[in-house]
């Protein structure tokens, strides 16, 4: 399979579509970058790295951070975690309280925000420096120092994160928090400014594609069994309620960011990463979507 | 891998386990069925059938009968379909209307109930006869004329189905209804009573897990396209809202029924059938889930 | 108080105001009015009679028939009723399934279409010939021999009515009515058909403002503690989601329908209807609220 | 009316019951109350008090104090009030988010918390020292200077109150909160401080049966108009999603806290307070409602 020609064919379709789709705007700081912006970057198991347009940018990850917090407090508190947070699908919009509510403070998933927001309860209870070891376990499982949190973003997000707040607030009360809420609020928004290119963050999903193992090291991180665990929840939670539309038009566990990121895991090949800050209305990259369709069309790539 | 070997362990070990789970008492044809029947079935795509215990006695498939049903829309109408159904998973219990009333009489997938209801009504509105030419459908797939309709089980069906009432009359309210209301409850009563051993059924499913042609002709029933779009949504949608628990614990794209029936489908290998009556608090055959857990587990197969 | 002079003065104010609202629309049979009819009846509890416009024309009471299948029921059964049918606002649009879902077959309360038709069971239940004896009972109430079903709306009713077939099937799911779907939609259609004027109408409600006393007869129909809860009832429920909104601006209860007409009760002095068929976004008559609020502010009458 | 002999039949009947209910354990503070205690205080427009029980001991009149609240309120403000918080009732349990996120944060109504919160919002933006001139509001609607807040209860609320933080910043989140989020709780824990007695209640409440004017010095403070208004409000909405049983047993206009008061209005007679901490699973208290119920049985005086 000649990846990178595949990526080319993808990346000429669309690098001139017009632009549907919204930057998203509820953050000044994510505002400011160019809309046009337009990359996909593919690393293999083996080592090989493929790329089109804009793939060596670095950008907002935004909430794909929340797979590396989720493969942190397994790595750490083991399978215990799920008795705080569910595996099933949200079946609605991301930011929504109703079932948080409904269902006394245990977020459906570890992927939406309330469920993200225990997973740095959980991390903010287990380790000493919380931040900077957050960061080290990123740079190590993408091989790479140069990650980093942006602070711009996160005194963003803590200026109008109302929503995020009203939903730890809310698991508090249900006593699913056990921090102190701006130490979470805190933790969550460095998390999720973390700054990574298509090819870094195609690289640092490798051991999901590997079994759980650093392909460049050959340390493994988690086990096989934790590894499917992850890779099962991201296919069915990693595009909010959009991950049924993914699932059956890309066919590979996916998941997105608000910054217009979406990476995509194929279980013992590679991960690919688009990046393209237009969003749907679902809060999904719309040409990433998009590109990612017509990558496994024409690879006829998919675990199905 | 030796299926056969792995079989007999997942059945022993399970066997004389505890039988935790309540036969579907909804219908009184079902409960006329024994809670302690135990089968487990799997064929390959290259032919071989393997089983244990009851696997050779028919049951009632219930809603696995969907599948069927939206592979024969799908078949007719094309990617039409999904104008009247959606793709995500409903993130609610099976039969709920609150989302159905929502989201205006389009059922969020096509494998729960007002979802196949949807999938009834296009198949009458496209077929001369249709609970004839379903029945043909299914049997052309398992390549078995002994499958057939259990009359008194539609009978039984009739008698208490007020919920699939009020669900059909309500998507007819939004206008997502084009035929007579009993006649699509007829129909869905019908196909829902479809019976077939665990063997049967496991050979009926091998086009899933073989790009959409029948292995024993060579027949191709769906492009490869439509077959991976099936399996991602049997993956996000087979087990109501246990899905997420599902491909969690097993790792395959899987559907159920009230019947105890779980079949499960590796594509590219084979397709697997565990039928125990009893089920657990979601509808789902207690036994079902475990054993298929296990024999992912003991096999290491997943598409994760 | 001189009440022709202030209706005059109400009809003259709305009597060519910009005729805002809508016809109700979801059967034909209901089209047919003439959207720009507007009447105002009052009639005392001493007996004497006002008017103005088209207050001597009869119209489609609809759901204001509600209020005399309510007090019919509690006169047989009396507060056994409370258990299948509860007395709290219902919060939502008054054809909503999803609280009678959560709820488990519980309707709100008993002015919401879910409820009427646990109503109606419990008359089918109760009475040999059930459309003729409730017939006789309101006429009774209203003194009126002329009052009568139009047979063409209840046919009209029952080919466009899905929504309350859903409704009543997903209560007989929940074991809330014990007789025959048919039978039930059957008697609520006819219920909902009764004609009257708003002269006959406001004669007809006099007992809830007289201590459920008929003040022509005197002739006592519901014990002075029932009528309380009546009024109480309609008070709270009468206007579906617009309830608070109606006490709040005109500050007596009152019961909607959606041929056009409201009736309010003023406790102790008379009843008051107004009938105009345009309707707002809540399903209430435009022109009937208003003019409903300008009466009582000119009265400076209500109970509060 | 010998309002005395009524109270003392209605104290007695109740005095020595089997006490059901709860007392209020949410926050530490409250639940140092007596759960004995019991008192019954009616005053009326023409200066006469009445009462039984501990009807001279203050407690915490917690949610009553939202009704001072939309009067000061209402008289600033006048009825722009109503473009950020409705009048309908809620349908669901007071500290349910559901309703305030479906409806983009504007409360169902002013009664409810996150209606109260945005009462508090409006009146830190309207008043130089919010604190002091509320209390000075109430003091002089009860023409009582002793009326004060529990600052022992306000630490404690804002140290439990993760829920109330959870409407506040989702209000905030839809722009319908202006001011620091940290100001408008630490507003709201005060006025839910307020200490009063049965007796020095059912005066402060007076203006509500008057008019809007208070009795014992004739300013008139609100038109009879808003007057109308708050008392139709206080009907619809003032016993939470229990407001349709108190209307149907009681009949008046009323207002709980969870501290264990209720109030109620007869419009053109009376105020009475009921006092018993012991609430029922509505958050309502158990003596208080039964208390209330036979008192208007007894009087036969209702509004209906």
């Amino acid at each position: 399979m000649n990846y990178q020609l595949v990526i080319n064919e993808v990346y000429n379709t669309f690098r001139n579509s017009t632009n549907k789709g919204k930057i998203a705007n509820y953050i000044p700081e994510l505002k400011k970058v160019d809309a046009n912006k337009f990359g996909i970057g593919l690393v293999t198991i083996s080592g090989d790295s493929f790329g089109a347009g804009d793939y060596k940018d670095t950008f907002s990850i935004q909430s794909i951070s929340k797979v590396f917090a989720l493969t942190l407090a397994l790595k750490i508190v083991g399978n215990k975690l799920w008795k705080r947070v569910g595996v099933e699908p949200s079946g609605d919009p991301f930011n929504s309280l109703v079932q948080l509510e409904f269902e006394k403070g245990i977020p459906r998933n570890p992927l939406i925000n309330a469920g993200a927001l225990v997973l740095c309860d959980i991390l903010i209870s287990k380790l000493k420096n919380p931040k900077d070891e957050f960061l080290a376990f990123v740079q190590k499982l993408g091989n790479n120092n140069n990650i980093n949190y942006n602070l711009n973003v996160v005194a963003s997000e803590k200026k109008y994160g109302f929503k995020n707040a009203a939903h730890v607030n809310l698991m508090k009360s249900f006593g699913n928090i056990k921090n102190n809420i701006d130490d979470v609020l805190d933790f969550y928004y460095h998390i999720c400014s973390i700054e990574m290119s298509c090819e870094a963050l195609s690289k640092a999903f490798l051991l999901y594609a590997n079994r759980g193992v650093l392909p460049y090291t050959g340390e493994e991180i988690i086990s096989l069994s934790i590894t499917k665990r992850i890779n099962a929840t991201v296919q069915l939670c990693g595009l909010y309620d959009e991950a049924g539309t993914f699932s059956f038009k890309v066919g590979l566990p996916g998941k997105s960011g608000v910054g217009g990121g979406i990476v995509a895991i194929h279980p013992g090949k590679y991960c690919i990463t688009v990046w393209s800050p237009r969003l749907n209305k679902k809060g999904n990259s719309y040409k990433g979507i998009n590109a990612l369709e017509l990558f496994t069309t024409k690879t006829e790539l998919s675990i199905f």
